[in-house]
């Protein structure tokens, strides 16, 4: 059977893969199952007509209150999936904007915002507040009966993306172009795509999981056309890709080139609305690798299963009992932190310090096997777990010879201490261990108090434990990281 | 005080330094130091007038005496350090070359030629003789008394490179390229070039020590001018470097990329006389990486120490000693080989095991520190350093997720024995280890019979050793290795 609809027609020798040219019958063939099973499960998550009545409705009445307490000068919009409608059943969440004039000064448009917008919030009728830091500081109205939290946010008005002063200012623009540019269809289509990543536990751009934001899943399936061309897309990405959003295109050759050293990156999706902006910023290399897996396994067996990533080992044994069937040994430190930090700010800290702590131990020839991280009611956990070994002697990687200067030092450096040799063009050293385990490496960066993040809690001290003294909650927390990390 | 001669002026800011273009103060100030050193070691790398006289007379005895037994139509040259008069003193050698007919047949050609260069050996005088093998096969003549070989080689009598057949025809070329453009001083400077390198066990281009020739050793000397030119050049190579001798320039953009696609190399020295021929070919990263350490260090220190490469440590213990001093473990092997089997026909046999060997061990997780090898007395020894280890399990790591198909297969390999997850764009892979030490790899090699070389002496077995039992003679065998290895 061929299929009619220009929805399935893809160019395929290139990187990714574009609506306009014929697509081989088995291509063809996935698509039209995965389509299928698409459709069936649109209904699970699509909101229901009640439920979009009630987000509606709540957000209107917000937006009501704040142009009561918002001087006439302020524009007011509803942004993010409830105002673009491809929010995912049961996480309605509303993000509204208050757009100041771009002529005001912007620590006094930021306190002036905060105080307004606190004057909306109903604590009579069971509403709370809390205050959230992003680019500009932000009110978190939180409904608990109607289960519906609202995000406030400053931003200033500006036309278009060479007036932007923030990432945030961006985000009415971002809303124009979804309203104008995503059928009825595609959006159903973005909410399964939501849906999928969320179970796949790839979706979210904020710094814990540096996966897939809500407006990159627009994005991705406005430029594909539909859910299962977005997955046929993915599961061909070859880098380096350019997507140029806003002309339906690929880039090739010298332009594609620009955009990868201007933006740095060899996967950018190009912001329609603003060529210097890489929607995929914030997506990792792991969270590209999973996708791309996951895509080609769902189009390949289109199934429920597939769908929402059911790959895991039901497994119910111990963090203890998996160390112990592989012989490895765990170490983890466990961090007070301040209780009003919030968790996007304490994101980078507690990954910065899981990559400073891996090159110390890497220092000092202990390479993880995995790194796990946490962030659960006011601690911050960290976990290495190693292959059980001892250490002796490192094996030091030198610079290659051809910098004058940096190989000789190196050489002088490590002659007195051990062996130097030549191995292809780099020098290496062989020299005994000072320190002969992982905790004796998290022992002297302690003592030394390099082990630091900025929010710490005052007083309080980051706790350090071997398989031996794990408690038991952390134990289960640490469990859980290795599940998600080994679940594909 | 500004250096009038042209021999110190070069042009900087290309890699390698070519004779053209201003030095700057601090660089002529080096090259007038290590001139002046090389002044005071010439007399001692220089063959005495009787040496010369002695070898010149001896060669000529043996080209009299194949002119005998030859046709008239074979030509007879005197080719090597010995016609070019770059030998080194103590190590005259004499190469000479039969030039046959181009319309020869090559077999028969060959055995012509050991069969009539047979009937100049005079046993009776004491001259012995073995028949070696490289690209045709050669007879070596010895003379005890007189401490000299000559390699009597047989050779196709060519006009130009296009007319090659093997890589021993092209040497009458080299020949002639030499005697017309390499100056008495030059040839001084080879001999000092030479010595240089042979004291830091970098001279030689045999399988063995894949280092420089002869005769990349002149033409180094005649592009760079002089030894201290050379000695500067060499230390400030960065690669890629392709070094047009002929043109007496570095080639730059195109011309370089395409002879580095061409000669797969990036490292090129383009022989004057044929330029589809690398007179760096055999020069392996190890060798330029040292070359390029002891010019710099020679150059700004140039001292008699720093000339003899007198870096070793100075070390009197055995092999054991230093493992257990480092909590090293040792594992070797020794092979009897075929008594009749050269060297250069070996020692690649021995590099493809070693190789193979090493590959084995990293599969099982076992990373060797360091890998010896030599050959001694019709036997063939390999040796592997380890950190003292026991593996319980193997992190492998899988292919990026990519190329559709790698990845998936990877997944259903690994995930019933271990846990998969992702690192970067690839897969990691845990599973318990079946061997946890290195002897285990080697013994399940052993017994799947996948150790072997080509020459192995026939009913002979290959042993394997532990620190436990290796013999006294191997120890010292293996230390030395180690020493070469590790003195920089």
């Amino acid at each position: 059977m061929i299929m009619e609809s220009s929805k399935y027609l893809y160019q395929s020798n290139i990187s990714g893969l574009m609506p306009h040219q014929e697509l081989s019958y088995e291509d063809k063939k996935k698509l039209e199952n995965l389509s299928k099973l698409s459709k069936l499960f649109i209904e699970r998550v699509r909101p229901t007509k009640t439920e979009i009545l009630n987000i509606n409705k709540y957000s209107s009445e917000l937006i009501d209150r704040l142009k009561k307490v918002l001087p006439e000068n302020v524009e007011i919009t509803l942004a993010g999936s409830t105002a673009h409608g491809t929010q995912v059943k049961g996480s309605s969440d509303i993000d509204i904007f208050m757009l100041f004039p771009r002529s005001s000064n912007e620590r006094a448009m930021e306190e002036e915002a905060i105080k307004l917008s606190k004057n909306i919030v109903r604590e009579k009728e069971g509403e709370k507040y809390e205050i959230k830091y992003a680019e500009h500081p932000y009110l978190k109205l939180i409904n608990e009966s109607k289960n519906i939290t609202a995000d406030i946010v400053p931003a200033f008005k500006i036309g278009n993306a060479k007036e932007l002063i923030t990432a945030v200012d961006r985000t009415p623009l971002h809303n124009k172009f979804i309203a104008s540019h995503l059928s009825k269809e595609m959006k159903d289509d973005v909410r399964l795509l939501k849906y999928f990543l969320k179970m796949n536990k790839i979706y979210g751009a904020e710094s814990k999981t540096h996966s897939f934001s809500g407006y990159e899943c627009e994005i991705l399936v406005y430029f594909y056309g539909s859910f299962p061309n977005t997955i046929m897309g993915l599961s061909n990405i070859k880098l380096p890709l350019v997507i140029d959003v806003k002309n339906r295109k690929f880039l090739e050759d010298d332009s594609r080139t620009e955009y990868i050293k201007r933006l740095n990156s060899n996967f950018i999706i190009i912001d329609p609305t603003d060529p210097n902006r890489n929607v995929a910023a914030s997506t990792s290399p792991d969270s590209l690798a999973k996708i791309i897996l996951i895509s080609r396994r769902l189009l390949s067996n289109p199934t429920e299963y597939n769908l929402l990533g059911m790959h895991g080992k039901s497994s119910f044994r111990s963090i203890r009992e998996m160390l112990k069937n592989y012989n490895l040994s765990i170490y983890a430190i466990s961090i007070n932190v301040s209780k009003e930090i919030h968790e996007d700010t304490l994101w980078p800290q507690i990954i910065k310090l899981e990559n400073q702590l891996s090159s110390e131990f890497l220092k000092f020839g202990f390479n993880p096997i995995i790194s796990l991280d946490g962030i659960e009611r006011n601690k911050a956990y960290l976990s290495f777990i190693f292959e059980k070994t001892t250490k002796s002697i490192n094996l030091l990687k030198g610079p290659e010879v051809f910098i004058n200067g940096g190989a000789e030092k190196f050489y002088e450096k490590h002659r007195e201490l051990g062996e130097v040799f030549i191995r292809g063009y780099n020098l290496y050293a062989i020299e005994k261990s000072k320190l002969h385990t992982p905790i004796e490496v998290l022992n002297e960066l302690n003592i030394n108090g390099k082990i630091k993040i900025k929010d710490m809690k005052e007083g309080s001290e980051i706790k350090i434990f071997t398989e031996k003294n794990i408690p038991k909650e952390m134990d289960s927390i640490i469990l859980k990281n290795f599940i998600d990390k080994t679940t594909l």
